[in-house]
Parts: C-alpha cells; sequence; structure tokens
C-alpha cells in the first residue's frame, strides 16, 4: 500500500536493535483516517474469503483491528498476554517467546469467544519473527476455527515469520513489507 | 444509552468484589456494531466541544477509542501502562493506584503527542474509583492541553470517581450508570 510505505518514510525511523518506530501514526498516536484505508485495503484482498471475527492482540493491535472489525461487519476479540504459567480451563493459550523484551508470556483467548464455527482474520501491526502471529494461529486452531487470512501494517521481510505463516497456506498480506532498513544511515527500502 | 443498559443485563453479570463482567461484548471480545452506535452517541453529546484529539489507557479502552476518533475524524493517542518508576523526560505521566490488581503504575504518553494546541476527549470502558481518568486528565494537564469530556461506557454511580471528574467542571457522558450490583443475587440497577 503505497499510502503506508510513503508514511513510514515520512514519520518512522529506524532505531538499533531492528526496530521499526511508528508510533507517530500506528502505535501509540494513531492516524485513524490511515488505519481506516488500510481496513478497506484488506477487505478488498480478503473479499473471496469467509470472515466472521477479527481476532488481534493486545494492545498494539487493537486499534487496527477494531477498524477493520467495523469495515468488515464483524465482532472482533483480542487475545490478552499473561505472565502467568497458571492458565485456567476457561481458555485457550499459547507460549509466545518475545524477542523484543527477551521473555516469554502466553497468548490467552476465553474459550467462549471462538470456536469451530469461526472464520478467522487475524490482524496485527509488525510481522518479524512471527512468534506471536504463531500463536494466534494455535490458539485459533486449539479452538477448532479456522484462519481465513493474516492481515500485517508492517512486515520485516528479511525477517522469517512470514514464510513461516504463508508455508503455512494462509493468505498473509502485509500492506508494507520493508525489505531493507538500517539504524546507522536511517535508510528504509521496500520489497 | 438504553441499548447498552439491555446489553449489560443481557450479557454482563457481576462477580464477587464489585466487577462488572462485560467481556462478551466490551472488553475482550467486542461487539464493533455496538461501539459504534456508542461512539456516535457521545458525537452527539459532545457536538458543542471542540475536540481534536481522543485519549484512553491500554488495553480495554482503545477499541472504543479507535472507532470514536474514527466518528470524529480526530487521531487517538493510547497511555501505556508502564510498572517501572524509571520515566524517561521524553514522556508525561502519571502514578495510578488500581484498587483491582491493588498495585501502582505509571500512565504514559510521549510528549511528541499530547500539547496546548490539543483539546482531548478521554474515553474509557469503565469508571469506578477514577484513579486512571484522573491519571489521564493530569497527563493532559501536564501537556499544556485541556480536557474537552469524557465519555465513560459504563459508570459504577455508587463510586466517588464520577463525582470527583465532574467536581472538576469536566462533562462527563457515561452511556450506563450503575446504581446497584449485587453478586449474590446477580442484580444489577441503572441509575
Amino acid at each position: 500500500m503505497k499510502e503506508l510505505e510513503e508514511r513510514i518514510l515520512k514519520d518512522g525511523s529506524v532505531r538499533p536493535g531492528d526496530i521499526i518506530k511508528v508510533d507517530n501514526f500506528l502505535n501509540h498516536q494513531i492516524d485513524i483516517a490511515l488505519i481506516d484505508r488500510m481496513a478497506k485495503e484488506w477487505k478488498k484482498l480478503f473479499a473471496d474469503k469467509e470472515i466472521n471475527k477479527i481476532l488481534t492482540v493486545e494492545a498494539s493491535g487493537i486499534a487496527l483491528a477494531a477498524v477493520t472489525a467495523l469495515e468488515f461487519s464483524v465482532p472482533m476479540v483480542f487475545a490478552k498476554k499473561s505472565a502467568t504459567t497458571n492458565i485456567d480451563k476457561e481458555v485457550y493459550s499459547a507460549k509466545v517467546y518475545s524477542y523484543t523484551h527477551q521473555n516469554e508470556y502466553n497468548l490467552i483467548v476465553s474459550k467462549k469467544y471462538l470456536g469451530p464455527e469461526d472464520k478467522v482474520l487475524i490482524i496485527d501491526d509488525v510481522l518479524a519473527n512471527g512468534k506471536a502471529l504463531e500463536g494466534l494461529i494455535a490458539v485459533v486452531q486449539s479452538a477448532g476455527a479456522s484462519v481465513s487470512g493474516v492481515g500485517i501494517a508492517i512486515e520485516k521481510g528479511y525477517m522469517p515469520g512470514g514464510k513461516i505463516v504463508r508455508d503455512m497456506g494462509i493468505q498473509v498480506e502485509s500492506l508494507a513489507i520493508i525489505a531493507h532498513m538500517d539504524d546507522q544511515t536511517g535508510k528504509i527500502e521496500f520489497a
């Protein structure tokens, strides 16, 4: 999506540790008009898919998922992150390792809100190693639901997450795919 | 808002510890069509106010704030919660005591995303003691911005938060105000 790429070049920045900082418009302050156009783009890209629920993970995926749910006229669910290893029986959960924070957490969704009847579009802001996304997919599968697709704002194309999930046969639509970025020069190149 | 009250009676439940559980439609699974009508209600209620930014706090306020921002055609910002006492100079922050979790955390907003030009509508899902809301107001004031109003989904009318904030001269619009609830009988009465 040309507009998102241009916005990343204008307002995004590259930080040491392979961080793409987009908190001006995507995950702290949120340009809701841009998000609305992104949601409309996913609506077009997944036009041939049956989708009756949007799933994301707190916190930075929620605004994206909410506007996308509005566009698709379906409910949304956000998975919660929990540090506790003591998971109750009322939830589906998946362990996720975070490279950013170098710790492990659990993704949790109440069993009441995902079931075999659900055809799920997963939405998230950034895809890199794909650990959070694999966790969300595992949660959907635990529920006997199916993944209709994955919508990502920014994918780091040089990281393994996108390939891992596409190799599962899942349609992944990343609206901007970074081919290369450099925190020394600040340069960002798209695929 | 009659529809929200009826939905709370239908799908909400009262849990020990003065908890109103509404995770079926408001803060885990989210009925986005209902949220959209709530946002339109706030648009009417704050029609005479100048508003150029929506502010909320992660995580359960974000979906509400996103749809409200879309309705008002303004950007949104969500405050982050941080356990660290080590707050950098780039952020506005406020200490908040959580009665639910019985701990203290910091609300944090980057200084880049709030300033004297901002006329802020604060949105949140539940108002009880008002500690989180007071923290958000403090953050807005630290930025030299002004609070144009507060939109709350569910207010516990028997708790002090609503009165504290209205006594500051701030317009607070709670779409459902619980006058009384009882976890023994499950009964919920509105003001």
